[in-house]
């Protein structure tokens, strides 16, 4: 859920947004271990126990009230599930298999037997969905409610992905469909906060409680045949230049190729924008040399379909648009405010 | 850092309390899983990574402003040192090798870069003074500062302890001073956010930036003649309940050798209240059979004085307290408000 956005606006100097904050403590803390595989600065930790058969992957999200979610929009259950979801995906989008969780919940006083009840139930139930227990955490009290989730995984037969990995001439990939979410995002704010129509329906869903792509990402993985993974959770404009940036190379996307939600437009957005720039989707974007490809016919049925949707080129981390005929040009990042709050809203992890 | 005090005051039934919502969490949720050692309900989640030869602990922690801290009486690197120091001391008193944590950092737009240095330097340093790296977190935009903290640690050995594993006749231990962190508190609740006398210094110290006993931790759980230990975060009317409880014993206390801070009775403390009430000393409560007790002649010169506060006894979870010829009377739990602010403050880990 890393952004763009700023932090403050101009006030301060060198450490304004999170990605430049972020930059400073990957040069100023970036330590090395023995048992250490990635520290700070890539999709996650990744670290061998001494003597472990396989490797273990850590990843961490703070979400806070008004800045990461509304409480009015988020029965309490479905924000149970959202918080382990984004993990979980993260864990996914490496290929690891989780295993654990720990949350801490900061809250209001106010909160009600029911609220905490269904809150953990969604936080529970979406874990061992995704095989992942749910052993510990902190409660504190705050003045909104604060959730942070620390997420474990294990490797299978040493298989990781990262972002980096991809070389020019590979063949980019992405699950489901892109910019569902945002349409649901889009519902939300013109006041319809449920819809038993399908699209609608459908689009509230995939905003409330995204699937994380962690049976999938494990396959993909286990394939051999990927050469790098991360999840979409900003939008393909923000997160493919750092798919590029991390491998060493540009790519081009063809827009009629992009799986957008069409049928968002019947309530006033333009699908490929929110597909491009929405966020929060979830879905896996990956790479895959052309040789290999065949390997996707294989995909099993149960899993959302995959689409090509580029090809990365020699370069430095810059991506470019085609459409039809026309000349590509380049793709610009827009992050998308979730919440339009009129504040500067941040959300960037170290490792994502 | 766990606390006895009520979310809500008297509005909610059932989950008033976090003891309330932990015992709610344990009951719903407790798993086993095959390399799952501990999960929700004791010091820290422990597991066994398949084929590794250590055991791996995780602790989390979650500080909010104005509930668990307060800007104006905390520099950014003494907070940061505090923060990753109360989750350090989670793995000390397993005798936990600390070897990694994350970070998440809720903040407003407008905090200085020379905030977000101090308090990121104060973190990498103090971890690192005890084997931990920095290896990732996240950031979020929050109106108040908001600080999430998971620290890993590696047994040694395969020696962990826990709180539960003492046995009647068991003699009682507390290392360093009581009361010193709460002490300090007063200090700065009477406007004296800095000191150059000695002992109100000292006090001051104790309660930003607490020494987490990792080492000591480590050493007591590597002499194998420790029954049980834990950190005493709430001071031991709070603290030694739980580990009677945890071992199925009571215990009693002799006031006369508890090691107060006497010197914080020249600006209004009780020093014995505050030993048994004040919270937040971080240091090691542990039980050694009688029969074992010589080992801790050998203590070496760098750690803190160790001294024998009491003994374990038949029982289930009550606490004695005898003052000289006395009669023993009960211990009363009491929790102390580090903040008085009037509200409903809560700080409990699910398992600490």
């Amino acid at each position: 859920m890393q952004r763009e956005k700023k932090l403050s606006r101009g006030v301060r100097d060198g450490l304004t947004s999170e990605n430049e904050i972020i930059a400073y403590l990957i040069k100023r803390y970036a330590s090395s271990h023995e048992i250490l595989t990635k520290g700070i600065g890539d999709d996650a930790a990744v670290w061998r126990p001494a003597g472990a058969r396989e490797f273990w992957s850590l990843t961490t999200d703070m979400l806070v009230e008004e800045f990461d979610f509304r409480r009015e929009w988020t029965p309490p259950r479905d924000l149970g599930r959202k918080s382990i979801a984004v993990n979980l995906s993260d864990l996914g989008a490496m290929g690891v298999r989780p295993r654990f969780f720990t949350v801490s919940l900061g809250m209001p006083a106010n909160m009600s037997n029911r609220w905490i009840r269904e809150f953990y139930d969604g936080l529970a139930i979406c874990g061992s969905e995704h095989g992942a227990l749910l052993i510990g955490g902190d409660l504190s009290g705050a003045e909104k409610i604060t959730i942070s989730i620390t997420a474990l995984g294990e490797s299978k037969n040493h298989k990781i992905l990262y972002r980096s990995g991809g070389r020019p001439g590979d063949l980019l990939y992405v699950t489901g469909t892109l910019g569902k979410s945002a349409a649901g995002l889009k519902l939300l704010q013109q006041g319809i906060i449920r819809s038993r129509a399908g699209f609608r329906r459908e689009a509230l869903s995939a905003h409330r409680t995204p699937e994380p792509r962690c049976s999938v990402g494990q396959w993909l993985a286990q394939s051999g045949n990927v050469r790098c993974m991360m999840d979409i959770s900003d939008g393909l404009s923000a997160d493919l230049p750092r798919m590029c940036a991390a491998s060493g190379t540009d790519a081009e996307i063809f827009a009629e190729k992009i799986p957008v939600f069409a049928e968002s437009a019947s309530w006033g957005c333009d699908p490929l924008e929110l597909a491009l720039s929405g966020g929060e989707d979830y879905e896996l974007l990956f790479a895959v040399p052309r040789a290999k490809k065949r390997f996707l016919e294989n995909l099993p049925p149960e899993f959302p379909p995959v689409v090509q949707i580029g090809i990365m080129l020699e370069g430095n981390g810059k991506v470019w648009i085609s459409d039809g005929g026309a000349a590509r040009r380049p793709l610009p990042v827009r992050g998308f405010d979730h919440f339009d709050l009129d504040r500067g809203r941040t959300d960037g992890r170290f490792y994502e």
